[in-house]
This record gives C-alpha cells, sequence and structure tokens, in this order.
C-alpha cells in the first residue's frame, strides 16, 4: 500500500473534527500496524471498494469521544449511547468522503460503504488482509484517537 | 430494503459453516433491528458497495465461537486469539462472497470490501444508516450467532 493514500484520510480528521466540533487533531507519526491491538470503546470501520479494496476505522477512548461529542451537540455528553454511535458514524462517514474526493484527484476512484459502528469497552478491530496497515495515532486536548487504514493495492 | 435480498447470505452462512466446520446452523426468523442492541464477544463486519450499499455483520459469542473454530482447526481452541479473528473474518468473507454470487444472479451487482473483525467482550455493533436492518438468529448445536444485513436499495 502506497504510504501517501493515507495522506488524504489524516487530513480528512482534522478537517472534520475542526468543522464538526471545534477540536484540533494533531496526527502523529504513522506506523505499520503488525501484531499491536488497536483498541478503544467506540469505533466506526467503513469499507472500501473500486480501484483498491480495503477498510478504515477510527477508534476512540470513551474520555475522548464524549469530549468531542459534547462539542458537536454543545452539551454535556456522558454516556455511549445511540445518538454517540450515530455521531462516530458521521464523523468516519464524512472523513471518509472527504479523503475518497482526495483520492479522486489522485486518480484512485474508491467507494465507501455504509459506516458501522462498534461500541464495547476496551474492544479490538482487526482488518483480515495481506496488506499492511496503517495506523495513524491522534492527540487532542481531550486525548487520542487513531485512524487505521488498509488498502490492497 | 428487499427481504429476499436477505436468503441469499442465510443460504451462504448455512453451506459455510457446513463445509468449513461441519457445523450445521439452524436460522431463526429475521427480525427488523430497531433499537435493539445486537450483541457478541466476536463479530466481522463487511461493507457492501455496488448496485446497492451496506454492510452486513455476523456476531458469535465466545462460546459458539470457539466450539465452531475447534471444529474448523480440528483442535480445542479456548481463547479468542488472531487466529479465531483470522477465521472469523474468513467465515465472513466466504459467506459475503457466496451471497454476491447469488444476487448477481438476481440482477444485482454488489462489490465487497475487506473485513474488520471486533474483538471484545459483549461488544455492540449498530449500521449507520436509515434503511432497515435485517437480523437473522441462528442456532447450532454449540450456541447461536446472528447475521446482519443492510443495504440501501
Amino acid at each position: 500500500m502506497d504510504v501517501k493514500l493515507v495522506n488524504p484520510f489524516i487530513e480528512g480528521a482534522i478537517n472534520v473534527l475542526r468543522t464538526m466540533a471545534s477540536v484540533e487533531a494533531s496526527p502523529g507519526k504513522p506506523y505499520l500496524k503488525r501484531d499491536q491491538k488497536a483498541t478503544g470503546d467506540v469505533s466506526a470501520v467503513i469499507g472500501l471498494t473500486g480501484e483498491a479494496s480495503g477498510t478504515i476505522s477510527i477508534s476512540f477512548p470513551e474520555k475522548s469521544i464524549t469530549a468531542i461529542v459534547s462539542r458537536m451537540f454543545g452539551e454535556e455528553i456522558t454516556k455511549l449511547d445511540g445518538e454517540v454511535s450515530d455521531a462516530v458514524g458521521e464523523i468516519a462517514n464524512m472523513i471518509s468522503g472527504q479523503a475518497r474526493r482526495e483520492l479522486e484527484k489522485m486518480g484512485k476512484l474508491i467507494h465507501g460503504a455504509i459506516p458501522s459502528v462498534i461500541v464495547g469497552k476496551n474492544h479490538e478491530v482487526r482488518h483480515i488482509s495481506n496488506h499492511p496497515i496503517i495506523a495513524v495515532p491522534f492527540e487532542t486536548e481531550d486525548g487520542g484517537f487513531t485512524i487505521e487504514v488498509c488498502m490492497e493495492n
């Protein structure tokens, strides 16, 4: 997988969180995910097809997603309920949409499936592929989150 | 969503588990998933694109997936480790592949993304769509599992 295909997802995450929640997200150094477990309390997964088949996920610990969603909604959110799931799905959809528009400009036409959101304390997400998976850690003032991208091309 | 689009996934699940693990899976009555939580200890999610955008998931409690995978591997498996995740991803991929071949015969060309597998005690999977989600409970002699299908068309 060409590492520069990950940049549109990094840019997408920064822009979407800034626009939707006035949150400044700073990306850390992307790394190749091997046996590390990527864990979170809420994750969204979106399947990708087209010129490359793949998947992206975004995983948040409870602390950072409740803070981000509280900013989005303008009220304090303390529980990972259905509204938070919907918001995480929407954040993932917007990041995926923005990244796919950039990928199209780079000549890669990629389609996105509908997001699935997983809620569960400290769950682990694995993408089942022989291709490399790139993980990008982000920091915000309310805590971190991780984006993972796997594209078979 | 046309309910008859779910049948290829039901047939796929029965065939794949019979072939891969010599497990007989009996489907229960499909139901419309509204606010019910579909929970499991291991789930695979596969995004769908093409003539319909959507997602399918298959969620197992620990008891039934360790028994199914033990049969597949021919040795007793007690832990939800990476090998089990890979097996669940492979099961989901085969069900999706078989179902999509049937859907193509019905005139619906659907592409499948690569599977993501979630491991975490009693996690919950939600598909973020305004379209109906059909859940199908299955029983095996080792316990149950659930397939969910959402297609926006």
